[in-house]
């Protein structure tokens, strides 16, 4: 496909040509700049296969989130996607479109913030596409590895597992409602907001207990809820077991996307794993006639609606 | 990562159920529907893996192209990139953003063209992403096998290589011109700037005798000068040689996009594959202090400068 880019780049081939001595690896077969890249997973693996789109004034607002962040998070949600079956993230395809006031720095900024998720999830750039658009849009898809057989899906929870969720949740949503109230970058929520850190290691070593696995990218009841349906099993919760993010709002908490935390069912689960905590909050259920979620607080039960993530559109 | 997405799809779970129940297929470990898709390739092939990116006012306009011819080109366009390796295509990833107005029906015709293309060149959607946007932008990752170490790559071509070119060119770019003069979708040339048909079955057959290969989405100038770059080398071009679409002005073949035929150098080829017409077109010379084409008409020679081709925005 060929693509006009913005002035200020030299045409599309200065800008790959930027994109290709900052992340040429000599240990990628065949890297950017073919019609396609050639890349191996060992034998004995299957290929884990994502890809998570990133567009201006959905997911980000040029004028609040900074350039660097774009970049990181567009990477850091695909990494997290392959973590949450159990995979190990590898490489990854970037298409970014753009209009023509984006300027070099905005550019150079983002890449500085792929280039710090390639360091931070040991994944590499190996192709990819640009264009010119009237609004920013970020594609990243990305290939990971897991052992045949070992893929954790959403359709394995029974009735009798226990609930998990790493970390704990809300931050992203409170980091996202401080970031438009104040702008103020240096806010650990805004961080967690802004620079998320997926738990793409713990799921690999998780996988070989977990009946059923995603990671919460849409909120807790949202994710929750595409465990329950695609297992054909409902779920209790209690509010007081769920970790909460440091003054995270209710809302936060349930709700709140962008976390990319894990939420696994199994039979058991240490309460930590690899220093990060790992927290029963509830069990699956048989199903009724529905799927659903009671949520237990304190001495009340109540269903909890998912309800999805709200964007910026 | 979590998307709104227009209404009258019923959230995004009905559009990615509407997706799913189209495109499932059982040979496919674990295709649409969890956090990531697990696909295999065979024992002794490496992969080949590519993204394309297509924006609405860049690539297409809404009330010019088809929906289907959408749908049908972000796919052709990556099986086009996999064929250029010398690559089978095998599965890709569909992340799609739309802007409200974008109607069930246009995102049906859109489903369709995807689904056609899938028939046509025996791929699978396994996985994806969608969202909404001011904007359609359509972004499609593709992976594919090839036997290890016999991927073409843009690099291989040598001096004393004839170049040749798959079928004919400038019927895209002349389609182009007819589809905004008259918008007559019946016409042969409009109807291969819509529904391209790339030559990938081609692209691995002919992988064992070729140098370099690409396939010419940007034109036969700049196309040409990518394997002149990546190979270090120069081209003599003969322009009676170069096989035309009837009709298709010197602008059209020489410098239009989108074309999706193979430009291959090697030795020797034959003058026609599994009934496609295979021609040489020139040779590939050393290289002076730049790498150059030189176009030979009648007894006139002069250098051709790569014109990239150019799209609406």
């Amino acid at each position: 496909m060929s693509a006009d880019i913005p002035s200020g780049f030299g045409g599309e081939n200065a800008l790959i040509r930027r994109i290709r001595e900052r992340f040429s690896d000599p240990r990628i077969p065949l890297g950017i700049g073919d019609d396609a890249a050639i890349v191996e997973i060992p034998p004995g693996y299957s290929i884990v296969y994502c890809s998570d789109v990133v567009v201006e004034n959905t997911h980000f607002i040029r004028e609040l989130h900074p350039p660097d962040s774009v970049g990181y998070k567009a990477v850091a949600v695909n990494v997290s996607d392959v973590g949450a079956m159990g995979g190990v993230p590898m490489f990854f395809t970037l298409s970014l479109a753009m209009p023509a006031g984006v300027g070099v720095k905005w550019v150079d900024a983002f890449l500085d913030g792929v280039e710090r998720a390639c360091a931070d999830f040991e994944v590499n750039l190996v192709g990819g596409d640009s264009s010119s658009a009237e609004r920013i849009f970020v594609d990243v898809s990305m290939i990971g590895r897991v052992e045949k057989g070992m893929e954790v899906r959403r359709s394995g929870a029974k009735p009798g597992d226990g609930i998990y969720v790493t970390g704990s949740l809300g931050g992203s949503a409170l980091g996202l409602a401080r970031l438009r109230a104040a702008g103020d970058l240096s806010d650990d929520a805004v961080q967690r907001h802004l620079y998320p850190s997926p738990r793409h290691k713990l799921g690999a070593v998780i996988a070989a207990q977990a009946h059923a696995m995603i990671d919460i990218s849409d909120g807790l009841s949202t994710d929750l809820m595409h465990i329950l349906e695609e297992s054909n099993v409902s779920a209790r919760v209690y509010r007081q077991l769920i970790p909460g993010w440091k003054k995270a709002a209710d809302d936060h908490i349930l709700h709140g996307g962008e976390e990319y935390e894990l939420l696994i069912t199994a039979d058991s689960l240490p309460v930590g794993i690899d220093g990060v905590p790992v927290t029963r909050i509830g069990e699956i259920i048989a199903a009724g006639l529905d799927r659903q979620i009671f949520l237990i607080d304190q001495s009340s039960e109540s269903v909890l609606q998912p309800r999805g993530f709200e964007h910026f559109l």
